[in-house]
């Protein structure tokens, strides 16, 4: 089959690998019908440095149809179309047990070890009950993109807005204007939030993210975005603040913005952040800091329940579609912020 | 009359001072009971550069009988026994009315400008109504050192176990044997935990934090108090953590502890952490990070309540009592850890 191997520094490219086989009872295979490019794939992209395991498979968002499932594997069968969340786990532990599937004690990553990478052909899946979860849908249903985001984009945005304790009325900034940025738009409007402020600076984005419930958009930066939203909040600031970029300088404004008793819900993954939070700050304002890599498992039933019901539909994310063969156009568009999310199809 | 000035470094004195008067309508003037000194104090006291401003006036912990009111003040009168909050309130602003008074648009700390420090024998109490709490006891009464502790410590632990997010059946670890540190233990155990680890070396504070409601103690320090406390709970970690010291070392346990999804409640001063908060470690377990200075005045009711209904007892955090006079002794013996809180009587 063909997949996607990441080489080095801004060398993704599509290669003949061995199709998958269930190694295990607890295995499934999933034939992909659509993946995408992830704002944090690009971090390895970026990385120019030689990569120390050398040559990799990459990509952790897709669904597909199950191809074929091992002896112990009873939740999914093969023609179910599945959705996999961007970390498999056995669901049963003691994190997956509390909603924290990203810690499972028995789960992992895509792409790492013999498990294959999103971005190709097929997957072999561990932990088949406990990772994949069945839309009730055909493989050719038009809501396949917006089901896909479930994946990773959408959980992550809910994941920042419940972190951030977004409920009915709530007022939100939403740091960051890449697609969990934009996902996490739509996760506070969702959840009820009464004002969202999206700070970002890219019309097309913007234009998103005003279809997802942006009420206001501040397209300042740094200091001053936090004067800009100080003046829009008589001086107090926001009490429910996503960061959904994971640079210091996102982060400075995420907590210069929050307001005294507010809470910073993040997943933006830190690779930029060189000095560590500042505690005494956080200290003297009684600011919060919650969030993490986001346990979408948890979340999808219920994001699947609302994507098939029309409440919710975060499709627009994706605003550039390629066959698997051109990924490296892609991570080039991605890359240079000429397309939000790319999504591809094998 | 008589007050503390801190001076420099390991120098502390009583000293003759004006007495205060009432400068604005909504001041009180009180005639101190009890003072004490905080963990906190030590922070200048060690700080043995040049002090920017000179010498100061210290101490944010007292309660006494108000003397004289200005013309605004409609909540406190003549006679009534008050506990001050470490920092004064206006009660009314937003910040207030959001329960983090902290950050009152009106309000500050005690011993800055031209208001008076708790460790001395009388106070200007700006924005008295905000401010101070009325107990309905006499001045001899003997809860007096218990209810001292609601301007600060009990106040402080009861902030990081609700920000830990403590409720009936918690299972917490407590790290710091300091008075907060114990406050803490007792606010976990009123808040209904079942499991309460005290991490803690000096056995005198030990038992009082078992007589406060720890279940487990432990005593290694750094890597080894992790691992102790991995096997203790097979390997997944505490769900909700105290930080109650403010160093380093204290926040690596306090991180180190805490199972994933978890939350670090935090209230001690961060003048020892130097490296910022371990973002990466805390965005791959999703640890949440919750507290910062406490806002007592929003506790004070409720804890006032139960000291008089005597559901808690904090006093046994002071096990000295030294009078005004000898106020430096008490500094040289929380310094090196002979005392856990020195209580002070004008």
């Amino acid at each position: 089959m063909k997949a996607t191997i990441i080489h080095g520094g801004f060398d993704v490219r599509v290669e003949e690998v061995p199709d998958p086989v269930l190694l295990a009872p607890t295995d499934a295979v999933v034939r992909v019908l659509l993946s995408c490019i992830c704002g944090s794939d690009l971090w390895p992209y970026r990385r120019t440095a030689e990569r120390p395991g050398g040559p990799a498979r990459i990509g952790h968002e897709f669904l597909g149809v199950v191809e074929e499932v091992g002896a112990d594997v009873r939740t999914v069968r093969p023609g179910d179309v599945v959705i996999a969340p961007f970390m498999w786990s056995d669901g049963t532990c003691p994190h997956c047990r509390a909603g924290v599937h990203t810690s499972c004690l028995h789960g992992g990553g895509w792409g790492d070890d013999r498990v294959d990478g999103g971005q190709g052909e097929m997957v072999r899946c561990p932990q088949a009950d406990g990772t994949l979860v069945v839309a009730p849908v055909s493989p050719d249903d038009a809501r396949l993109p917006a089901l896909l985001t479930l994946s990773d984009v959408m959980g992550t945005g809910h994941h920042a807005a419940l972190s951030a304790g977004v409920g009915p009325g709530s007022h939100v900034a939403v740091v960051g204007d890449g697609a969990v940025g934009l996902c996490g738009v739509l996760a506070a409007r969702r959840l009820g939030a009464e004002r969202i402020i999206l700070l970002g600076r890219h019309p097309d984005r913007i234009a998103v993210g005003r279809l997802f419930g942006a009420t206001d958009v501040v397209t300042e930066r740094g200091d001053d975005a936090v004067a800009r939203i100080s003046d829009m909040t008589d001086g107090l600031g926001v009490p429910h603040v996503l960061e959904c970029v994971g640079m210091q300088s996102s982060w400075d404004t995420a907590v210069g913005i929050t307001r005294p008793g507010g809470t910073v819900g993040y997943v933006g993954v830190p690779a930029g952040v060189t000095d560590g939070l500042p505690l005494g700050t956080l200290f003297t304002r009684n600011i919060a800091v919650h969030g993490g890599v986001a346990p979408v498992r948890a979340y999808l039933p219920e994001l699947l329940q609302d994507v098939l019901d029309g409440v919710i539909d975060p499709s627009p994310v994706f605003d550039l579609e390629l066959p698997l063969d051109q990924v490296a156009q892609g991570y080039v568009a991605m890359d240079g912020r000429t397309a939000i999310k790319v999504l591809l199809r094998p």
